[in-house]
């Protein structure tokens, strides 16, 4: 099949790994870019897969299928954090270009390499502590305080994997119902009491150029990322520029290359610390398509390549994205009709997928100078095409 | 192999006829809608083939490919407009979804039936007649003047199948050389002193719903669109009214569905007058995917699904598109470490296509709100890409 990535003399070819919309939105700009785009999905069906030429369909975790998936790729990227550290290990041991590569991406993998390596870089986290015993959380909540937050180290995404707890019987419950797997481990964090959660993302290239994107502020519903503006309404240019320097050490402390996206509770006290990690283009950073000059997609594909990095800025004072989630109806194109011919301002991303309850089957951007009214017109359309409202 | 148009369950398929990358930018937005595109091309490394799943490899003079291709898709459009009206009939009769439509489309591929139904709507052109003879052409330049422009009305693009003439003799040298092919006549045209070359864009849907795009700046060098300015510079209120007034009148008057370009002079007298039509997107148009709230390329897509439209507002004070074209060295993808690490806002779209001396190869476009600087910027960026300067 290596006759499926066409691309003009000299132009590379990148592999994504994982055939989710992060790989589907990374084509629009590989188009742009002249960059042939190859995607390792599990099904032709995927997200991606319907967006690209150059499928090949394997799994994530199976190391023949990473090889012959690399194989002709000038560089391999992610659209999830989900390739065992092992595979990641062994594909550039054989010369493959992995970026961000294995010993960065462990960090967004493992929430405790990831908690030890942030304090080491000086870089501000809630209160935490490898646990292994309800007793252990016991001794942390007498210093951190009720509720704490337990993790699994490992395996958690948009909200699986993380519990907060009241008190000592519900964490004995906890642990000894669950089993941890693949090498997880029990962290134990403070529960910050939050004035808004923040999303600090950064391009870095393996040369070492970063730049920073402003400051987004993110909602988080059920553990998913549900809305975001851009920036962050009512932050201090203290703050601003503690979660950009927090953002930007991560990524040269880690090693990242590609987006990088640190997710941080503002506390009330105008502190930042951060919460996680993702080494790729994040839902926080969707509104940039619109929203910025250069968009998380292209700068991700630019970083890989060790291209100069796009400019970051925004191009209006504000920008608003909210997730369409897979409500109870189908009929979400039918429902463009509507949405479309009341908006016509609407920027709609769909991905592709099957409606399903609470699945991220797309989002909208509206970007603008009042932030009421981009909030009011971007989750009326985003409602409407989930199906929550008929009107 | 319709096992290749993908798309989420009551989303449609839209193929396009043609490769070039027109169609290879109408897929951007079709990942953002969701929409499938199916490109019938002519071989699998075609500019629009590289960048979608569903390719289909066939020619547009081909009955039997076009079946085959329409066959899945919910409606069919174009990339260029040389598919026979005789052949355009058939599907229509067959019941294919064709947009724009062959009756609307004879007016993009004719330009003696333009001319004969823009005057009947009463849209603004030059002097024009149809010519059989260097006699005929003498008897118009005694009502119009020399130089005289002479076109074949089928088959010309990009500055091809026109010639500006200064005498009878150069006239008759000519039409006694030139044998017409394919139905195309002679047309005889008044050479228009124009102050500058404009496009004005609108697009229209199957229910009339049109919008119209602000009116642009093109420069022509040896017939090739080579650069545009959004919106054009120095219009009049009057003049800018006139020119959009004139493509919607256009639009309604010839039935177009999809994109509307109409190329226009802008007189000494302060008039415009029609050039020509192209009902596709068009390179006058490029300047819209970052410069307007929706790309000429999406609401392409929009008005041949009867979609409502989206805003073709420009989003900045000025965008400024040059195209790339091939010169006598390769080595374009090198060419972006400098451009990218010189001007971090600009906008780099390649097609995929390897260089050849001449050939359309790409755009760049740069959005702000200092016309020379944004000139200076797309100007050197272009000619540094096509290897015109090196520094």
């Amino acid at each position: 099949m290596t006759d499926l990535a066409h691309v003009a003399s000299g132009f590379p070819v990148v592999g994504v790994v994982g055939g989710g919309q992060l790989a589907r939105m990374m084509q629009q700009p590989a188009i742009a870019l002249g960059v042939g785009l190859r995607v390792l999905a599990t099904s032709i069906e995927e997200s991606a897969a319907q967006a690209v030429r150059d499928v090949r369909i394997g799994r994530h975790d199976d190391l023949d299928a990473l090889r012959g998936f690399a194989d002709g790729c000038d560089v391999i990227t992610f659209d999830h954090e989900h390739v065992p550290p092992l595979l990641l290990k062994t594909l550039e041991d054989e010369g493959v270009a992995v970026r961000p590569g294995g010993r960065a991406l462990v960090h967004a993998q493992d929430k405790l390499i990831m908690r030890e390596a942030l304090t080491a870089a000086g870089v501000p986290c809630p209160l935490w502590r490898e646990v292994e015993t309800p007793s252990d959380v016991a001794d942390f909540a007498g210093e951190a305080g009720w509720p704490v937050v337990l993790k699994t180290s490992r395996g958690g995404y948009d909200g699986r994997g993380v519990w907060v707890l009241d008190d000592l019987e519900a964490v004995h419950d906890l642990m000894t119902t669950t089993t941890l797997a693949g090498g997880a481990r029990w962290l134990a964090e403070e529960r910050v009491d939050f004035v808004q959660e923040l999303s600090a993302q950064v391009a870095r290239s393996p040369h070492g150029q970063a730049v920073a994107y402003p400051v987004v502020r993110t909602v988080q519903t059920n553990g998913i990322c549900t809305e975001v503006v851009a920036p962050a309404p009512g932050l201090t240019d203290d703050e601003i520029v503690a979660a950009q320097h927090a953002a930007l050490t991560v990524a040269q402390a880690l090693g990242v290359v590609g987006m990088l996206a640190v997710e941080m509770f503002e506390t009330r006290d105008g502190r930042v610390l951060v919460n996680e990690l993702a080494m790729r283009p994040h839902n926080s950073g969707h509104w940039s398509i619109e929203g910025a000059v250069t968009s998380q997609f292209e700068n991700h594909l630019r970083a890989v390549l060790d291209l100069p990095l796009g400019d970051p800025a925004a191009v209006a004072p504000y920008s608003v994205m909210v997730n369409v989630l897979g409500g109870d109806k189908g009929g979400l194109y039918h429902a463009y009709l509507h949405c479309m011919a009341r908006d016509p301002g609407l920027k709609i991303h769909m991905y592709g997928k099957e409606v399903r309850a609470g699945r991220k089957l797309g989002h909208v951007t509206v970007v603008g100078d009042d932030l009421d009214d981009l909030l009011a017109r971007a989750h009326h359309a985003a409602d409407y095409l989930s199906g929550a409202i008929d009107e």
